[in-house]
């Protein structure tokens, strides 16, 4: 099954932009998944292809038109379309790993791509969209956290990762940050490699890279470790 | 001045990407900021210019030598660059609106991206290396969180928004998210825009906005409230 990614955007030449290369890229070549950009000022009907207005009530900045939206969400995803419908907005339900693993397996997703001050609120309710935020900061618009999101979600689609175990052992999967890594040469700039990282004794190993990890966690993130607990 | 970002990759034709249209690409054209993509592999020594290794201990997946990504570090941002040196990881400190503010006046950035299973250890603190990370996700590599990053600094760069009040009001600038937009027209699908943003009354518009804030970071972000005072 193709996982089938449409994104509504002002800006449709940003795309698939860095999703064209590496693993989304070869995978997107392979049929993996598909990508539509969707210009939403096609569907705005007046001479100019208005597709935003002042926002009611005054203020800076401009909010796009409800109208103008449907008719592109309507038209890209009509009745029936099983894939949900995603609005990159800061003011979204922040994104997590376990919501990129549920998008993954699913027939793909329609990405709205906010820009100016917002969408209006109707279209948000109309549609039902879900609203999705990358994080506690301001982008200039929804394009590169939709760019983000399908990274995520396409690095999980069967065959994009060389290897399969490598996705389990990473940060966030077990609900910790990783351990830090260390490769060749054994000595660096006068650091070497942690000993017990080079005796052999895989027991040992396992459980110094489990402490580091519960380590670098409650130093850097007692918010994850205070979210679930701790164990599988 | 200019904000010179040199972003240190595996892929330097991801760059400019996205950053290369819109707001993002105006401001490159006009010399607001400089961008320049490093090619990590030029650095190698070896004739298949390698730059990973198996993970000392064991386990899936490569890691980033520290020897050669210090050799383009150093060329990069020979001793005495005053630009900070971020690494985009998932196991950083959460990139914050604030954050952004902090960066955006400053002399610009140097931007590692990670790929495979990590960087070495050892190259984190040599050089110290910020660890940023712009959610709790995994993807492809540093790259997607690099373009990320710089949208949101750039467009705080002078002149590059069109509109300098738009910054201000909108979600996490006063620790809120912001409130619902409207636009015309009056009805959309039989839902009309709240009567109190069409009463003219500006007094009681910001209440009801700042009451509508206040009520969906209640709702969605309950974790912000706790994190700062309400009042600026």
């Amino acid at each position: 099954m193709t996982f089938k990614a449409s994104v509504l955007t002002l800006y449709p030449e940003m795309f698939p932009g860095p999703l064209g290369l590496s693993l989304a890229g070869r995978a997107l070549e392979a049929g993996t998944w598909s990508l539509e950009a969707v210009q939403i000022r096609d569907f705005a009907e007046d001479r100019h292809h208005t597709v935003d207005d002042t926002p009611a009530g005054g203020g800076a900045g401009m909010v796009m038109r409800a109208d103008v939206l449907a008719k592109a969400i309507d038209h890209t995803a009509p009745e029936g379309d099983p894939r949900p419908k995603l609005l990159m907005s800061p003011r979204g339900k922040p994104l997590t790993q376990a919501r990129v693993r549920e998008l993954a397996p699913g027939p793909g997703a329609v990405i709205v791509c906010g820009r100016f001050e917002g969408v209006d609120q109707r279209l948000i309710e109309a549609r039902n969209l879900e609203e999705v935020s990358i994080g506690d900061f301001i982008l200039s618009g929804g394009e590169p956290a939709a760019l983000v999101l399908l990274d995520a979600v396409v690095r999980l689609l069967p065959g994009v990762m060389g290897n399969a175990v490598s996705g389990e052992e990473e940060s966030f999967e077990n609900g910790l940050l990783e351990h830090p890594h260390y490769t060749r040469p054994q000595e660096f700039e006068g650091r070497p490699i942690p000993d017990v990282l080079t005796s052999g004794n895989h027991k040992k190993i396992a459980a110094w890279r489990r402490a580091e990890s519960e380590k670098l966690t409650r130093d850097r993130r007692p918010d994850l470790l205070a979210a679930q607990p701790l164990a599988k």
